[in-house]
């Protein structure tokens, strides 16, 4: 097996942090897909005292990242610092002492992104910048890789959460935009200085880089248009809603025969299309493309643990890519071979679902009694119930109930019990379902 | 410039054609990104002339797929024929013979994948099957990649067009079962012989293949539950409904304490969740993972180009990996260095939208007609229309009109002339409008 892969964080901040943790939970897993343990075996923050309260003590606390950078150890290093000055020198530094990176620095790529990834071809080296963009989903990753055989039309995303948070609640409680950014801000999803995102700056900056690679063109941030939610009325909102369609801040990458567009401005969408119905602080970016069509993908585009998963999936990338040695390159089946596990497949008896039930009963008092005190005596609790009208002819009429959660094989003993019920008159429809949260 | 990599394509149906067609369009923009040719240099099908009607002089036709794999100026086969017979037979060949090998084949790697896999890591061949789980969706790349830093605690997906649009049609329609199938037969969305697809077997395989990348155990298809939608009828569409709910067919691998679960089963889910409003022949996979939460992946499922996309990104993602040399990595920004192109970026001017305007008015009459002339002076239509109820003090009302497409700085005129109208009382207020079609 190869040697850890030796990691330095700069910057300790909720990503730092949320990322540190999240390698050590998961450390395990990693180590059954990569074939190799990341380590990061030192942290660069300004606070020393409050990262050695966090970290265990093989890591190496220092308040100067120069540290970590010349530290021949080190293989790659994690910029979590934020904006253009001390970042830019820390990136170009690390770079130039040949290290790998990983930032999910959006306003650096997207102004010093050529300079930066210049001299990382120079050198060599990997930049990883999945969290830069979109949070947590691998919206990188699906354009430059999942999406390579196809020429992408358009891509159109809610890429910043603060003002879709925003736009979500002046949606909902027609509030005006001053009272849903201060809710935000008294949330935590709005900064004290709202100025990067609700001006749609930060989605500016994502945009470009995804209208990058997208096309293969400079990070066109310079030129691209820009238009935030400031000026938008909720009344805007209702008079929208009232024609079928929802306003989204949305950044908007388009090729056309004339050139290609880059423009963050609020939008009217179909409410319709499933875009619309994005909620909250959450991100989607739809993506067209000449031969797949339409695609989506939806996920958390910001806070600690999200951010961490695609620093994370970077620091995996770069440790598969870096290696010539062909065991280690993406296992088929995602985990090493001599890292498979064989758990218990559970057989459908075992599994836990809730339930819809239709059944036929004969249309007399104490059916529905004699019913549910099956369900109880099996401790099967009721969510929901419908009963239809009864036909008055055939004397029946059905009842549809929904249960909550019980285990498949008490459920079928309770429905095998009810079956036996003289006032039961069909075979009785059962279909799962799920609770998605 | 490394060489083309040289392929070799078994099977020329739908996706076989599709996957023909879709490398030569997008030849050049391969190319940028991947920098080197992808050649399709041989495919053996049993319709040798239906084959030569349509491929280039260069393409060298067989009937014999044995002619393929024993070519050594062969990198790739791509096995499109489907089943588990001769499929199995022509993909072991290939492995044996050193070939990295693409294939579409749930059916063959959910039932002989192990052996398919291990023999693969002896030969230190890749096996590419993107292609095999919700089509063009980058599923495969999604799980495997890029949430790799998270523990997957379930997934959930509709990965079975066919059963997705009968499902639609009974929804909307009310259709019984059996007319949803026969619609979708006649529309090429159901095979004459529908059964892998409506008893679930299909997803099933899918499922099988998810939940092992998801959690590095077995593929556990001889383990997992299955149930198709044979038996739905559409009045339990509609109670469901009547309780807020959609009944889909899913496929669902989850992690719980005691085992892991297998299952693809009809289900209710809230029509309020992003699911269950995937309509038609439509897939998506949502994933519920530690560290993101829950993420979704929506595009199509199946057809020529769609799956093509995905066996021609495996394609591309084995030419970037068998390399050793670091220029063939993934470039940073998608692209080549030396293949970044410079187009126009446009000025907002020149860009294309609907819009929307609200219009304060004085309630008198005429103000429509002199407005609505206006816009069509400057070439642009009016889609829709609302008008307030006019305020009885005030004497003014408002005025909101959605309108086709108008170039920017031509709607910038528009607006700027209804502007000096004197009976407009305020600024108009102008948002965007984007229809995703």
């Amino acid at each position: 097996m190869l040697k850890p892969m030796q990691i330095g964080l700069i910057g300790f901040g909720t990503v730092g942090s949320g990322t540190y943790q999240l390698l050590k939970r998961n450390q395990h897993q990693i180590q059954r897909r990569l074939g190799r343990a990341l380590h990061i075996s030192m942290v660069a923050d300004l606070d020393v005292a409050k990262v050695k309260a966090v970290v265990d003590a093989d890591c190496k606390v220092v308040s100067d990242a120069q540290d970590i950078i010349s530290n021949p150890d080190i293989d790659v290093v994690i910029e979590l610092i934020g904006g253009y000055g001390f970042a830019l020198e820390v990136v170009s530094k690390a770079i130039e002492a040949g290290k790998h990176v990983v930032t999910a620095n959006k306003a650096l790529l997207a102004t010093h992104g050529e300079t930066i990834f210049e001299s990382a071809r120079q050198q060599q080296c990997m930049v990883g910048f999945e969290s830069s963009v979109a949070g947590g989903i691998p919206i990188i990753k699906v354009v430059r890789e999942g999406l390579a055989a196809n020429q992408i039309e358009w891509i159109a995303g809610i890429i910043n959460g603060t003002t879709n948070f925003i736009l979500t609640q002046m949606h909902e409680k027609s509030w005006t935009f001053a009272q849903a950014l201060e809710q935000a801000q008294s949330l935590g999803y709005a900064e004290a200085d709202p100025t990067f995102d609700i001006e749609g700056i930060d989605a500016a900056h994502k945009c470009s880089l995804l209208a990058a690679i997208a096309y293969g063109i400079p990070i066109p941030f310079s030129h691209a248009y820009v238009e935030g939610i400031t000026q938008l009325q909720s009344k805007d909102m209702q008079f929208a809603a009232q024609l079928g369609y929802r306003i989204k801040l949305l950044g908007i990458a388009k090729r056309t025969d004339t050139g290609v567009e880059v423009r963050v401005h609020p939008c009217l969408i179909s409410e319709r299309s499933l875009i619309a119905n994005v909620e909250g602080a959450m991100n989607a970016v739809m993506v067209h493309s000449d031969a797949l069509g339409t695609s989506m993908y939806y996920g958390k585009g910001a806070g600690g643990e999200p951010t961490a998963s695609a620093v994370i999936a970077d620091l995996i990338d770069i440790a598969r890519m870096a290696s010539t040695d062909v065991a280690n390159r993406i296992p088929h089946l995602a985990f090493q071979a001599q890292s498979i596990e064989s758990p218990a497949i559970l057989d459908i008896e075992q599994v836990t679902t809730c339930n819809y039930l239709r059944i036929a009963v004969a249309d007399q008092s104490g059916v529905l009694a004699s019913i549910t005190s099956i369900l109880a005596e099996h401790s099967i609790s009721v969510d929901a119930m419908l009963q239809q009208p009864a036909d008055s002819t055939s004397k029946q009429t059905e009842l549809i109930i929904l249960t909550h959660e019980a285990k498949e094989g008490v459920m079928n003993q309770a429905i095998a019990k009810i079956q036996t019920l003289s006032t039961v008159l069909m075979p009785v429809v059962r279909i799962r379902k799920e609770d998605f949260n």
